[in-house]
């Protein structure tokens, strides 16, 4: 069954919910383990969606669409094994929230890329058996200082600052990853559209592999990768990440 | 006053604990809020010490000592900023633990770091208010495969695997970091020995410089660089790190 998990702000307290027909039912318990749907609901209209998860490890994955990495390599390279890296959690912000540019003078660019959410610890996890480690995935925005993402060649800094990990709206289960449209859009024109069976690496590949190299737990996330089309985000630009079949991730930039 | 902090285990319970004159005091509470030493004393041969953390953040600092920039590139640069990066706490051993090699034909590094070990929540703090921050010190071994670090570029991969981050024996408060004697030895060899008089970027600035980028949280944890001296470790080998003032973690190698 397709699961819409949320997490949500109302009357000055936190929640996560499950969302059906324009209503967020109130979860009691650990959405990862023993928990209840109340009876308590509120139209989505009267709440504040926060990040839907709020993750011990942010690990994204580099170069996991060929057409991505031709816009930045002339002799692009098929990598032989995902490439990895991770960020801080602090940069992550839920929708609605605004993108601040650290520097303006720098080049700044979105990345859209779906994000799984580990469900259950996950260490040394096979191929086949990966599903029923993950809770379900959400929309997430790469956002990558280019400037300092050259400088550094660690990729670490220039996509940690705080706002630069947009997630949500919402987390949903049980779809199937290797199939799903991923578009972004500044100020409603279309600028990187694609779907995840252009990946090089699939999602059950990417969470063996990191499985094999780091136990996972509950709430980890994994940014899978952007296709091409990435491009810079300016103050006063509105950024939506869409994801089929999960939503839309909209945050205003400054 | 300096402190000696440690983390240790006796009777199959955990418990952090405050060292003196070779035995080892529980201490009740939070070690960075309110805690209390009590009287409940253990002679250190007695308990099994653990990795004196448990970090929600490990952040590494790359090429921070000149002298281990020119092991490995022909033209050395010095960086005109620190390059951080970050490998995933499961990493994490504590003293007299294995060291694990996933990949016994792989050259696989020993790397003496100075640790920087958290104390109060910290964002945007002034290179002259560092201190402040700081719990205290301790001595950390940044293990690297380096056919890894080479294929990904990115370091996260070959610096996370299990068991690649020994950390201890003490968290020890109040020193000055600026003038230890960071030593590597292997077998009984010394293989690195440099002071972090020679560091780039000194603590207090690297700490400024992460907490610019992300907020840091009681615990987390900053590896500040290795200088010149790395080198293979091979199954069997007993690696140890020592750091004046601080102490020497010993881990053998599987």
């Amino acid at each position: 069954m397709i699961m819409k998990w949320a997490r949500f702000k109302v009357r000055n307290q936190e929640y996560y919910g499950v969302v059906d027909k324009g209503e967020v039912a109130v979860v009691k318990g650990n959405i990862f383990g023993d928990y209840e749907i109340t009876t308590e609901k509120y139209p989505l209209s009267q709440v504040k969606l926060l990040a839907p998860v709020q993750p011990g490890k942010v690990i994204a994955v580099g170069l996991n669409y060929f057409s991505h990495i031709g816009e930045f390599h002339k002799n692009p390279r098929i990598p032989e094994e995902p490439v990895i890296f991770m960020v801080s959690p602090t940069a992550i912000i839920g929708p609605e929230e605004e993108i601040i540019l650290p520097y303006q003078e720098h080049e700044i660019h979105h990345e859209a890329e779906l994000t799984v959410v580990i469900g259950k610890e996950a260490k040394d996890v096979k191929v086949a058996e990966v599903e029923k480690y993950i809770l379900g995935y959400t929309c997430g925005n790469d956002v990558s200082d280019r400037d300092l993402q050259k400088m550094d060649r660690q990729w670490t800094r220039a996509k940690s600052f705080p706002t630069f990990k947009p997630l949500g709206p919402y987390i949903v289960s049980d779809l199937n990853p290797d199939e799903l449209q991923v578009k972004a859009r500044v100020n409603g024109q279309v600028r990187q559209n694609n779907t995840t069976a252009s990946m090089i690496f699939k999602v059950n590949q990417l969470v063996s592999f990191i499985s094999r190299i780091m136990t996972l737990y509950p709430g980890d996330i994994i940014l899978t990768g952007t296709p091409e089309g990435v491009g810079p985000l300016k103050s006063g630009n509105i950024c939506e990440i869409e994801i089929a079949g999960i939503g839309v991730l909209r945050n205003s930039v400054k």
